[in-house]
């Protein structure tokens, strides 16, 4: 398929909605022109056809936290360095920054180029900010939504990864970095990396005020102590009028809390609007996901570490996502694993303001999935997906496209 | 490569071991004639060669529980039927035990050819024994290791999954399920399902030491309830010299003790030689994989449910479990990343009685991975993998070969 014709029409025959009824999609300059049963017979034979072969069509997935910058990925494999504390971690961090060759550009596209080739077409990158690296992670990042912007939308968050206070200076250079284009302030455990709860969040707060732009916050604090910084996040948004642009990522204390300090945690982030990311982590309590949301707390997924100095693991592939987070949460059912699926596409997809639905006059952006249902598709994590955006298709078979590229 | 040839030499060259120095196998007979450097030059240029392209020779993996009578691998997606309690899925399995088509055989088979093409070249299946099914399960099972011998050694454990003293008559299928050719006695939650610990101990521990076979029991029970039920196991083990030949599967209590509760009874599973199967669970607690070993007990990995009543999720890979664990007990370390490959390695093969390291003389039972370390192969969990079984190569890149079928 070349630029050219995809410019023009594209019909998708002979595929399947979640609910397992057959349609077509009928697209043109980027845009779903119409989308039900038998559009493929009222388009002109001229028209390039894709035949679906019974797949099921949906929405592409979106990546509510990676770290474009941290990856290691297209390096030798590097064994990975313990650290007991996340002060120590983060040290070791500074360590193979340093040793590691190869510039966040390569890192940090090859991430994007695996990642596209698995169905995900939109993607929020918290990128370290600090008095070493200062805003040069930042420029390369953005680098990428120049160079990889026809793969996939990037959306930043200005990362304190060594503290606000405990790294003199951080607190201007988040400042710097939304005028130099940052989208969202970050923040990270201001009581276990700062030891100033008041301080770090008044900090960061100040610079989402001033710029009218939302946070996302690392929160791995435990128990009633993490419990209690959501509620200040929670207010502090309230008061500043930033309801619903506000995120906390992990949280992992929501899920050991007792039912009363659950319970006026969460409602607290559903007044305030705060959503929760969570990656379905292995070692420690996760959000519960459906108590959450039975609450009006709205929790989305993302990947977090993939192959970097926090983690020799991780791949990007939001469908093995879905599939880590039912397992975290006994989900069995085909209800359950369409909401795993949501947490992995329309819920990640809101968080970061992006239209993401199949509709008419939507943005031509999808995948098939070859399944008989969506939770077909979560429980059996095919590979052999067919990634289309503005109507193009980019990838297929886990394989980005040299047309895409 | 033929059967003929097979019976015949192969040379591995350019392959590395997994402190990666460069290694070559020499092969005949099914049998490893060396391992080392150089072996390739030393054998004639007339003898068939594998490139290894410097990929890791490594031990096949061993599944140390599955359930080859339960999955529906074959048939179409099959959506999960809930049930909150252990009572409500076994009537709920039976449910689906009688809508599914598809014998045994069919649905077994298939399951055997996936994880063969993923590296598992023997396995532990439990298989139900109840008095509806009776024997019927078993028997179909058996008839795999006619039909399927040739790429996997396949053990069975008689399974009473509808329990024993619940069920009345089973105590007596269990004995016949051994007679007929079942290696090992089953068991399931002797309080939680049977209500009766003693009754339900007795029963299968006396069946064993009748026939002088081991036993595999579920244990799904928790905290204290689940910790007085291992000892009492352990108990039993040493009284009837059955030191270890008994493993326990699941054991989800060991995740969730008090220190003094933990020492006492991991050093009674220790002493009695009392194994532990875990598949890295998600949704409850999990033994500790460290701690029991420190104190001596042997701990192993199995894949227990794939697309079954059970559940919808699971893939028989290995690799993937190994991942999965380290996941759940935050393994990062290479250090850690080889402990986990070996519970799905050689910790198995040891419970299952089998040899499975690469040394002359053993058979040549190997995959290659291509990795430049055991770790990276965990962190990365590549699919290209050379299975190969009595020297002969069953399958590549996650397919089985024609030649192996």
């Amino acid at each position: 398929m070349t630029e050219g014709r995809s410019k023009g029409m594209l019909v998708v025959s002979n595929a399947r909605d979640g609910s397992g009824g057959t349609i077509d999609l009928v697209i043109s300059e980027g845009t779903i022109r119409a989308i039900g049963p038998g559009g493929a017979k009222e388009t002109s034979d001229d028209v390039p056809r894709f035949d679906a072969e019974g797949g099921i069509v949906c929405q592409p997935f979106v990546d509510g936290h990676l770290h474009l910058d941290k990856t290691l990925i297209g390096l030798p494999f590097f064994p990975h360095v313990e650290g007991e504390t996340i002060a120590a971690r983060i040290e070791a961090e500074k360590r193979i920054r340093r040793q590691a060759s190869g510039p966040i550009q390569m890192r940090g596209g090859r991430l994007i180029e695996q990642i596209v080739a698995r169905g995900t077409l939109a993607l929020r990158s918290h990128v370290d900010v600090d008095s070493g690296i200062g805003l040069k992670g930042l420029e390369s990042v953005l680098s990428l939504k120049e160079s990889h912007g026809h793969l996939v939308d990037i959306q930043t968050v200005a990362f304190p990864q060594s503290g606000v206070m405990r790294d003199a200076g951080t607190a201007d250079l988040l400042d710097a970095a939304i005028a130099a284009g940052a989208d969202l302030v970050g923040g990270l455990d201001p009581a276990g990396v700062d030891n100033d709860i008041d301080g770090h969040l008044d900090a960061i707060f100040a610079i989402a005020s001033k710029h009218g732009v939302g946070l996302d916050i690392h929160l791995h604090d435990a128990g009633a102590l993490g419990a209690f910084e959501l509620r200040q996040i929670a207010t502090r948004t309230r008061a500043l009028g930033l309801e619903g642009k506000v995120a906390v990522s992990h949280a992992f204390c929501l899920g050991e809390l007792g039912d009363a300090d659950f319970g006026r945690t969460a409602e607290a982030l559903a007044e305030a609007g705060v959503a929760i990311m969570t990656t379905g982590p292995g070692p420690v309590p996760m959000p519960p996901v459906k108590r959450l949301k039975s609450i009006g707390v709205r929790v989305f997924c993302g990947s977090d570490n993939i192959r970097d100095a926090w983690s020799p693991f991780g791949n990007g592939d939001m469908l093995e996502r879905a599939g880590i987070v039912c397992d975290r949460q006994n989900f069995r059912s085909d209800a359950d694993l369409e909401e795993a699926f949501a947490l992995t596409t329309e819920a990640p997809a809101a968080v970061l303001g992006r239209s993401n639905s199949l509709q008419v006059g939507a943005r031509a952006d999808f995948q098939i999935l070859p399944a008989s249902s969506i939770a077909e598709a979560v429980a059996s994590r095919p590979m052999d997906r067919a990634v289309f955006r503005n109507g193009v298709m980019l990838a297929r078979g886990g394989r980005l496209l040299q047309a895409g590229v």
